[in-house]
């Protein structure tokens, strides 16, 4: 058990945390209904680098779209997609982004989404470390998950990811159930066919799960505030916070991607989803660090 | 297993499906993690007559606040409840509803909240049965809920009551975890204290859990269309045509109040939660009455 993580400091707090909280006539006991746990995915379960993997998806998932209805290419902001200029998709802003995620993250049921999303799994795979998407997980923390697990943890993604991008592949990767993945979500309009009711999913946001919001959606979702959490960036900050404030043992981690050789080292400066207040606070805050670097005997499964 | 379920059509739909979908070279297998089964709360699970359970909490509630601050007494619409007066509280209207939420549900931490509840639940009785709440349950339900989990499904509520109050008691009551009950739930704020985060719950609704909004919300936080839905009154019907209506084996069912001796016989004139459509068009839709006289053998816990 969480044979990929080099002994140290990161490694002892998770066993001697897991230890305290199960014994059952320690001071520190928490029952099992109690033990939840919630995990970032971006950057904390799976790589993030060049970019998030659902961001990889839908400039995917243009082309093949492009492919078909040869306009496409022509307008804007697909045409800034497609020729990967950059500056224009930044010049055209928020707007853009919208267009792209109505494109191909709306108008179908949760069902059609779910099989595009499946194909794209199937066959796609990581420009970077050329390998299908479900193998740029992290080893050590599908370890870290079972364990948690077998130790009658609940085990809950809390993510600034579409969630139902995630769901797709949360039970194969992770072991984690869908009604366990909380992420962000766009509204839906209920369509009678008579017959059949169905669902269709719409552009229009419903939660952007990040930052505070992901303490609003871990009460909405789960109804008890987590014993553990792990994040990597400032948007899981009050995750982490809102964990370590709870009464009794509680631990709050913080994956450091401080390793250049066998992933990517980032953390201020990544424009997505930057670590800066959550690193140079971490301290202050109760936080325990992972260097991947240090931490981690393997990186991906 | 279902011992307190007269042999009958409904126990035979039911003994039926579960034997059906869990038939593993059988046309009409199910894979566990596909079994999810979502079950109404007040008058599917428990009794809602003469009021819903959380409806005599909030009577409640509004009689502890008047005696610790004397002035409530005097304003409305505190007087009319305290006093009983219903008409003016119709005439009041809506306004009147939220403020009573507002005064009883808002305004504390989700902690708070929960052990106000807790407290209410240990010393309060039914009016009318003369029992404690976690006793107005329905033994029928209760079986009916460990027979699918023994058969590896898992089982939700998806209620129109309030998902902080309904979480209080659905571990102990049904064996439902709390992030396995979906329902109403108000907006929340997000405080931090410097040291502590907590979250303090607003008079505000974030999503009403009724009708059409019952299937948003399992789409939201269940990621899967049921396989088998348990309802009572038209606030249900939605869900239950949607369980209806996807692919493969599926079960709906609709318990009928109609047993005066064990309980109270009620469906379209049930001012608060009436059944008229669902019942009417029951056969049309594919879905299984169940009655209380005659499927019942027993009825509470």
């Amino acid at each position: 058990m969480l044979d990929s993580w080099n002994d140290g400091p990161a490694k002892s707090a998770l066993v001697d945390f897991i230890s305290r909280v199960t014994t059952e006539d320690g001071p520190d006991y928490v029952p099992p209904a109690e033990r939840i746990a919630t995990f970032d995915n971006d950057g904390t379960l799976w790589c993030e680098q060049p970019l998030q993997v659902q961001v990889l998806f839908l400039a995917d998932r243009i082309k093949a779209l492009a492919a078909r209805d040869t306009s496409m290419a022509s307008r804007q902001p697909f045409k800034a997609l497609l020729e990967h200029d950059h500056a224009t998709l930044r010049a055209l802003g928020k707007q853009a982004i919208e267009e792209l995620f109505a494109a191909t993250h709306a108008g179908m049921s949760p069902e059609a989404f779910e099989g595009i999303v499946q194909d794209w799994f199937a066959s796609a795979s990581h420009p970077k470390f050329e390998r299908r998407y479900d193998r740029v997980t992290y080893k050590p923390q599908v370890e870290l998950l079972n364990c948690l697990r077998e130790h009658a943890f609940t085990t809950f993604i809390v993510s600034g990811g579409g969630v139902d991008f995630m769901r797709v592949i949360s039970e194969t990767a992770y072991g984690i159930a869908r009604h366990q993945v909380v992420g962000s979500s766009g509204k839906l309009r209920f369509v009678d066919k008579g017959q059949r009711i169905e669902l269709t999913k719409l552009a229009e946001l419903n939660s952007f799960d990040d930052r505070e919001t992901k303490v609003h959606n871990i009460a909405l979702h789960i109804g008890r505030r987590p014993i553990l959490a792990f994040g990597n960036s400032d948007g899981d900050l009050a995750m982490l916070r809102y964990v370590k404030s709870g009464p009794g043992a509680r631990l709050a981690l913080l994956l450091h991607h401080d390793d250049g050789q066998r992933e990517v080292p980032y953390d201020r400066d990544f424009r997505l989803s930057p670590l800066r207040e959550a690193l140079d606070r971490a301290g202050e805050y109760g936080i325990t660090v992972v260097s991947m670097k240090r931490d981690w005997r393997a990186v991906f499964v």
